[in-house]
This record gives structure tokens, sequence and C-alpha cells, in this order.
């Protein structure tokens, strides 16, 4: 099992190396493909309320994860987070690891819900993944997607009442 | 029948005195009741793509809605909106002329959609007018919303294709 812990500013570099990749590849994130350094690194270490790191048994880098309210004021008991595993470390277990941390984290700083809002339905794994670890797709996005092979695809909103 | 023209910053101090009441009572929506004015001027009037006035025949406001891209990217071709109209203005149509405007705006912007994404479930005039102009409720948010009067209540995704 990984060890996560906070991110700090000495990690960036090692998470870039494979956030910018997965952006890029255009089929699981919004994030434009074409984003900055600074921008991604101002919405994944700056603008969330916390940022999360999985870690290898040598303090290698094997994943990521951001936690943030999802809408303001009245919608803040709700969070949001989003998950990237390097792709050396695909397949290990750390992106349920991640997200069962994550529901800790939100629950020990008050959030009630956890909710993804833009969930690629061909990205089946992560599907699958969220399903088994108890989210409902409580909502289907016609054509909310702009998959870089596939064109327009329908977009999940998964919640987990935490 | 409303006209409807870009807000200007003169038109600032009439939206805040009907926007600061609307967003005090907390059941409609999620900004903090008690949210600053400079921080509503720039949700409202800084953030959006566009923003636009509903005038009365002397030129008065009437109400008010903001156009953005709902997500960044990959799934920025989703515009959001959000209307509010001003009390003395209610049951006028000034809402539904304004969601009719918004939606040829957006298409003109190149926008191919438009979501809500936490139309409060017991704000039900809304609901309503949505569903009349074509939104389709493609989910539901369970306690989304920290009602002011009524506690945790559900919140709807509703979604129009343009």
């Amino acid at each position: 099992m990984p060890v996560i812990r906070p991110a700090t500013a000495a990690d960036w570099p090692a998470l870039w190396a494979f956030l910018q990749p997965t952006f890029a590849a255009g089929d699981t994130y919004a994030y434009d493909p074409d984003s900055s350094e600074a921008d991604i690194r101002k919405v994944w270490m700056d603008l969330p309320a916390a940022t999360f790191v999985a870690c290898g048994e040598q303090g290698q880098v094997l994943g990521t994860y951001y936690l943030k309210a999802n809408q303001p004021g009245l919608g803040a008991h709700v969070c949001n987070a989003g998950y990237v595993v390097a792709p050396v470390a695909q397949g290990q277990g750390v992106a349920a690891a991640m997200c069962e941390h994550s529901q800790e984290q939100a629950r020990a700083l008050g959030f009630l819900a956890m909710q993804f809002n833009l969930v690629v339905s061909t990205n089946e794994r992560a599907v699958r993944l969220w399903s088994h670890l108890g989210f409902a797709t409580v909502g289907r996005l016609p054509g909310a997607f702009r998959h870089a092979r596939l064109g327009l695809v329908d977009a999940l909103v998964m919640f987990k009442t935490l």
C-alpha cells in the first residue's frame, strides 16, 4: 500500500511529470491538453483545500489527489476531489487507496459528501472503481466531454454521502 | 418584454441592490449569504464570459444573468448561466426572457449546451420554468444544498443541448 502524505512544493516536478501527459492525452480530465505548468500547478496545488501524494517504498511519487469544496457557501459541505496515478504505477491499487484516504480526509475537514462533476463515461476503469468504492452515478451529461480521440462523449456525475 | 443588453459598470449598484437580498435569503443560490459586495461583483461581473441586464420601459433594471464556460478545456463547449430577477419584477416573464436570450447568446459564442449545476429542488418555480424552456433534469444531488430555512435539500443538475 502506498504511503499517502500532504504534497509539498518539492513534490511538484515529480507530479508535473505525470500530470502533464495525463491531461495532454485528453481522455480523462477537462483541463486544456495544452495547459501550462503554471496553470496546472495553480489548480492542483494552490486552489484546493488540500493536495496529497501517494508514495512507494523508496519514496517515489506514484499518484496525487486534491480535495476542495465543490461549491461556495451553501454548497460547501460537499467536496470535490481529483486523482491521477503515474503511468508506471497503474493497476496497483493506488487510485483506490487515494480515494479511500481522501474520504477520510474529507470527513476530518467536515465535508458531508463527495461529488465528481465530470467522470468521462468512456473511462470505464474509473467508473468501475468509483462505483466499487460506493459512489452512485446520480447524473449523466450528454456529450459534455470533448474526448481527444472519440469526440463528444457523455460524462457522469458521481456522488457519495460520507 | 424587457430589453436585454450587456451590463456595464454603471449598472452594478442597481444589481447589487437585489442580488444581495437574493443571496442573503439562502434559498436559491449557493453563494455565502454573507458574501461581500466585492466577492459577488467578482463572480457576477468579472469572471463570467458575459453579463447582461434586463431593463423595463423606463430603463430600470429588472434582472440580470451571467454566462460562462462550465468547465475548462475539454468541457468548455458547455456553458453555465445564472439568473436573478429583482423582487419588484417577479412574475412578469423576466426570467424566461433572460433564459431565452442567454441561449441565443450562448449559441453565438459557440457553446453547444447549457448546464445548471445546482438548481435547488425546493425552488419549484425555477425547476418548472427551466423544464418548460427545454432543460432536462439529468441528475439529482442528495442534500447538496444547505437551505437557510429547510436545512439540507436535494439539488438538481439540469441540461439543454443548444
